[in-house]
């Protein structure tokens, strides 16, 4: 048996004493030292997700030692077909066939999580755990980068200064973007003061008037898509980055406003095994900057309160240690 | 003095006699031999559009004579300042100080109009001037196609079988592409029929159920979008190619799609000098399938009432020939 965090059929989030997981043909047992948790655990405990089933052990930005070799493992959180055109394309978090650790599958709020010995990433000794399993979030911020077509020299908007759009900042800054956080509540502006500084980002709570190459939400309103599209150059792309939330419509002059100035919208979702080796070298390169995006180092324990206390968007990441 | 159809200061057209126009520094007094009518044209006379101002000559597929050397010469229909970033990275039509031939200023439904030299195109003499005027558009949908990316082998949904669609078709069938076009109008299907079998174009009235790489829209209808989404692969993109008409909004739930999915809206608004090249030696290509195309070649005096025929979306290109 394993101590594990686990939601409940209603989605409910409880400290449970669980059977051990077996690792299946292709997958291989790890010891979780270190998992982070992601404000999409939090918010998917109240309202679901669309990838998620139910009862789940949540928990996709996990680090784990493989007892059978002593080495300490990344985890990228996919479970792909590896077969499928996406896949084929080294697109493989668009798999048609995905099962993400956490959501379609246990992942890491537990003592033991199984995982496909394809998603391994070794991580160097040198790197702490608390700071390797902030891989995963980085390397989203990479792929929305990357699928935005941003470069060295652009300028770019960033909507949001929680952990994940500070994190998009340091990818932008990492490419060489020139980069602008916008972010509404100037308490949260307040507390990523010191991530923003070390980094060299502007800030503000308003959106400034310049024009910009791309423009990318890592905060779920709607808002942010009129006020990134009006901020826009000629030919610009607004990265949709963060799913959005309420019941919401986008009138259709903003459609035309694509049309007119040839201004582009890409999702982006998850990451790719690149992503996540291109992050965890950014991480290794950038750790004590990467300290100051950690909350607090929790145990399994307080994780329930943590998840509760994440939800009011004012904290930065929280990290269970086992 | 000459004869033209002027748009007046209510956007209604009517045949007039205007002074002939006197060319500026850079300039090049065209005298103009075909003239073919866009469906803007015609819309824009009873709705206006972003780009219209005035009294106006419209008009912007345009082939002309320069009487000083006795060539004929296709009009790339923008004024572009040459100094701003779009116009140096190649993407002229984007100039943020744009002047379009027959919106900004006056076009070719007259017997005379002055072009900046920089937007002449030469014309060979063996092109007839009732197929060259049809360049402009098909460069249109050149333009649209780069935008979106479409490469040998993929699938691309075309919305709509009127002239443009048509043309969409041709330039994704030249690039290798498998097209195919949903027409609701069961009568412009069949009007579309000897071109589509001339191209070898699939069609149908309804959307087919495969996953497509690509869509575009030759329509005004935003439920093209709707179906288009939800036709696209995983990383597909829908290409914004007809602005959207009515009052409409989008529900938010299509946006999430585009999140999950990493789906990509790109709009496309008309063309650049390159793109009329390449349009250009297409249609020298495909001359006799381009026939097909023609409704009609009309003089001058019958150009109000093609107008008129156009606003019911089932006619083909109408060209006036001076």
């Amino acid at each position: 048996m394993m101590k594990a965090l686990q939601l409940d059929i209603d989605g409910r989030p409880a400290l449970k004493s669980l059977p051990c997981p077996e690792p299946g043909p292709g997958e291989t047992l790890l010891r979780v030292s270190h998992c982070a948790i992601c404000r999409t655990d939090a918010k998917m405990s109240l309202a679901g997700h669309r990838d998620l089933s139910l009862p789940r052990v949540p928990g996709h930005e996990i680090v784990g030692k493989d007892e059978t070799d002593g080495s300490f493992y990344l985890v990228w959180p996919g479970h792909a077909c590896e077969a499928c055109e996406p896949c084929r394309s080294g697109r493989e978090n668009l798999c048609d066939r995905m099962r993400i650790l956490g959501f379609h599958r246990d992942g890491g709020f537990a003592q033991w999580v199984t995982v496909p010995k394809a998603s391994l990433i070794p991580v160097s000794p040198g790197l702490p755990g608390r700071i390797a399993c902030l891989t995963e979030p980085l390397a989203c911020t990479l792929n929305a980068l990357e699928l935005s077509g941003l470069s060295a020299g652009q300028r770019v908007l960033i909507f949001g200064a929680g952990p994940v759009g500070l994190m998009m900042a340091l990818s932008a800054h990492s490419l060489g973007a020139l980069v602008h956080i916008v972010e509404c509540d100037s308490l949260k502006l307040e507390l990523s003061g010191r991530f923003r500084e070390a980094v060299g980002v502007e800030a503000s709570t308003g959106c400034p008037d310049e024009p910009y190459h791309v423009a990318v939400n890592a905060a779920p309103s709607p808002v942010t898509l009129q006020q990134g599209i009006s901020r826009l150059k000629p030919g610009g792309l607004f990265c949709l980055f963060s799913g959005f939330i309420g019941d919401f419509s986008i009138p259709g002059a903003l459609l035309n406003e694509l049309h007119y100035r040839q201004l582009r919208v890409a999702g982006a979702y998850g990451c790719t095994r690149k992503n996540m080796m291109q992050a965890l070298s950014l991480l290794a390169d950038h750790a004590r900057i990467a300290e100051l995006l950690i909350e607090e180092v929790i145990g399994l324990e307080e994780s329930v309160d943590a998840m509760d206390r994440m939800l009011s968007a004012r904290t930065m990441k929280f990290v269970i240690e086992f």
